[in-house]
């Protein structure tokens, strides 16, 4: 199979100017440094941000949900946990997201300040929190009427607390959002949020202490229409109890995985999703991870063997599933790129596996690809988010590097781990 | 749905003397160790081992094997890299089986000597080959006929070495083990090892250099007919090279995860696979990772909500994808017990699920357990294999602790994670 594959290739490294790899002056580069001198300083695997395409896709949200009164865009934390991300983001406006006391650290330690953080989960201790209330988060936003107990006790013990938090429910409008059933959060069989009969009763019993609603339908979401349903429930909601002044819609946006073209529709969102959120008349908050960072993260890998066999041909890498394991968790596509100076019409069809000892362990399936050799380099798209963050040290692998590429400088955001990392904790 | 549960609460605790956790003298104990104060001491979510457990799962297999003229035991060191547990199964005879220099060190950490150590996997770079010839492994095996060509290579470089290694060709029976995909490795379109013809080729042209054949055709296997079939292949392979003087036959014992006596038929692979392991009439060694520490280990989880909904009700814990990822990775089943000192009959139909972010974030999907509360404690059994080795960051969670029980003695053998230890490689 070689026909049209130097096209394509073509598209992807000259004309699509919004990628963060191209071809320049018979180099590769990555937001403007050569591919092959990162690898150099950096070695393999190597996960590489942008902060030029973080900035772009922050200023798409923007540029959509800035006609709303007023909008907060949140980042959900566990999509990269990085600190110097997550500071990069803060510094531009976001809020984040978090679910436990490691993640608001790191969030600390990130820069955002106690107000712009926004704690979710089902599976917030007692303990946990009280601590968000007398650290003064923005809100706590509640996942059961079991942990709406929990807070009304805090809230007793803590005798006339000032200051507190805004406290949101998290309701789960059983919808369906079309996308892998393990990041869909919406449905009523998920673990997620009251349904809406229980979220009436909460709210009608409570005196005022809920004062905004939540709701996440899930995650790399396509359909309009889902979010056009969640949210028409959300303002059912709302407008039966006026002390409602605050909205989470939480995220989801999907992006290009596949590169063909196939992300959420902006301009469906503006006409169909918009209108509904302008209804709601009151501030609102997204927590978004992947859009912001999907897109804005590449995995560098380099090849170890191209193995021929009678049935198949494996390009074995440094990239596998301990590094990366979207692919096997969630049967996820990621575009693979080899990174060759000079193109070439050969094409094999492959699949793309790491080293590990397991079949799970495959960064693609059945994948059309130029041909490589032991050496090359390969892009992995799109893995700025879930992909470091998931990352283990399975098959006792040393989790990558992370650098992040600003206005032609680069610098190591994490280092990568070592044999000594891995023995620490068992140095008892 | 109260029916029959006392039954077989009483069946596992009082009846089965092969299980780690039993209820004394009004005690829950782990080993004879009482599992309140241990958790007490060293908090959840906590990976408990048992040496007594992990030898009577070495004996099991040595009973069944032991009637081969020479037979060597080896560990699968992917299913749990703690250096400790590695440094009680070496005491006690194993060898180990490892892919890469991260393992190759937490082998030796673990008190493994190199003619101990059997190399394998399917991305071994030069490098690490030529270091494992010098550092004087007891084989390697080959994936490919890629990496053979590798290592003619590295020994042309090495200028007549002396004191080789044995070095075994890997190869694909294509069988099918009826296990999970992921974990099927025999297949001719799985990743591993070289085609029979490819294997035929390869030893006709090769001068002497390989002394050995190894196969693996996947892990938890239930299938005796599998292994039959694998190693009857392998044993028409070795009758043409009479040079081929040991064979790794991996590992795969499939173990009673779901605590209904399914299994390895262990009479039957004596009667039906012994006699052809019998005919290789050479040493033959295996490589077993789940058989041994899969039993041996339980992971004890705090219970944080009962969250009752009016679709579901979720037992949600301080287990998650994060610190076990099989039941999202593989669908896997783990039994999972509540520990109350008195057994209730009122039982639940519950998702048992983790406190992160997503949906696939689960241990158990309706599963009917004893009613639980918050604060109780649940035993997640058979999680010594491929529990903490896979265990990630996610939702920047820190990874659990580990303990060894032996002889009434209970020592740390791997630290409780801290967000310092998540920051650490932040910190350039």
């Amino acid at each position: 199979m070689i026909t049209g594959f130097f096209h394509e290739w073509f598209l992807i490294f000259d004309e699509r100017s919004d990628d963060m790899i191209k071809r320049e002056n018979n180099k590769i580069k990555i937001e403007g440094m050569d591919v092959f001198e990162l690898v150099e300083k950096y070695d393999t695997p190597l996960y590489c941000y942008s902060e030029k395409a973080i900035s772009k896709q922050m200023k798409t949200i923007h540029s959509v949900m800035d006609s709303l009164r007023e909008f907060h865009l949140g980042f959900a934390l566990k999509a990269n946990n990085n600190i110097h991300l997550i500071n990069y983001m803060v510094k531009n406006g976001t809020w984040i997201d978090i679910v436990n006391k490691n993640e608001y650290l790191l969030a600390r330690e990130g820069g955002t300040p106690p107000e712009k953080i926004v704690v979710n989960g089902n599976g917030k201790t007692k303990a946990f929190i009280r601590e968000m209330i007398e650290e003064g988060v923005f809100s706590i936003n509640i996942d059961s009427k079991e942990e709406y107990e929990v807070i009304r006790e805090i809230l007793r013990e803590m005798d006339s607390p000032q200051g507190l938090p805004a406290f949101m429910l998290r309701v789960n409008p059983d919808v369906d959002p079309h996308t892998h059933p393990y990041i869909s959060t919406g449905l009523k069989e998920n673990k997620f949020g009251v349904q809406m009969d229980t979220a009436r009763a909460i709210l009608l019993s409570d005196n005022g202490l809920i004062t905004g609603l939540h709701t996440h339908i899930g995650s790399n979401i396509y359909d309009i229409g889902a979010y056009q349903e969640a949210f028409e429930t959300l303002l059912d909601l709302k407008k039966d109890f006026s002390r409602l002044n605050f909205i989470n819609i939480g995220g989801g946006w999907g992006i290009d995985y596949e590169k063909n073209g196939k992300h959420i529709d902006l301009d469906a969102y503006t006409e169909h999703v918009l209108p509904i959120l302008k209804q709601f008349d009151c501030p609102v908050m997204m927590e978004i991870g992947r859009f912001i960072l999907g897109p804005s993260g590449v995995l560098l890998s380099k090849v170890l063997y191209k193995k021929v066999t009678e049935f198949k041909t494996f390009v074995v890498c440094d990239a596998n599933m301990a590094n990366m394991i979207r692919p096997a968790l969630y049967n996820a596509y990621h575009h693979v790129k080899p990174l060759h100076v000079n193109s070439s019409d050969d094409e094999i069809t492959a699949d793309i596996v790491g080293g590990l000892c397991e079949t799970g362990d495959r960064i693609a399936v059945n994948r059309d690809i130029e041909d490589v050799s032991t050496g090359d380099l390969l892009a992995i798209l799109d893995t700025g988010a879930y992909g470091y963050s998931m990352a283990s040290n399975y098959n006792a692998e040393s989790r990558p590097a992370e650098i992040l590429i600003s206005d032609d400088e680069c610098r190591l955001i994490r280092k990568r781990e070592t044999v000594k990392d891995l023995l620490k904790k068992m140095k008892v």
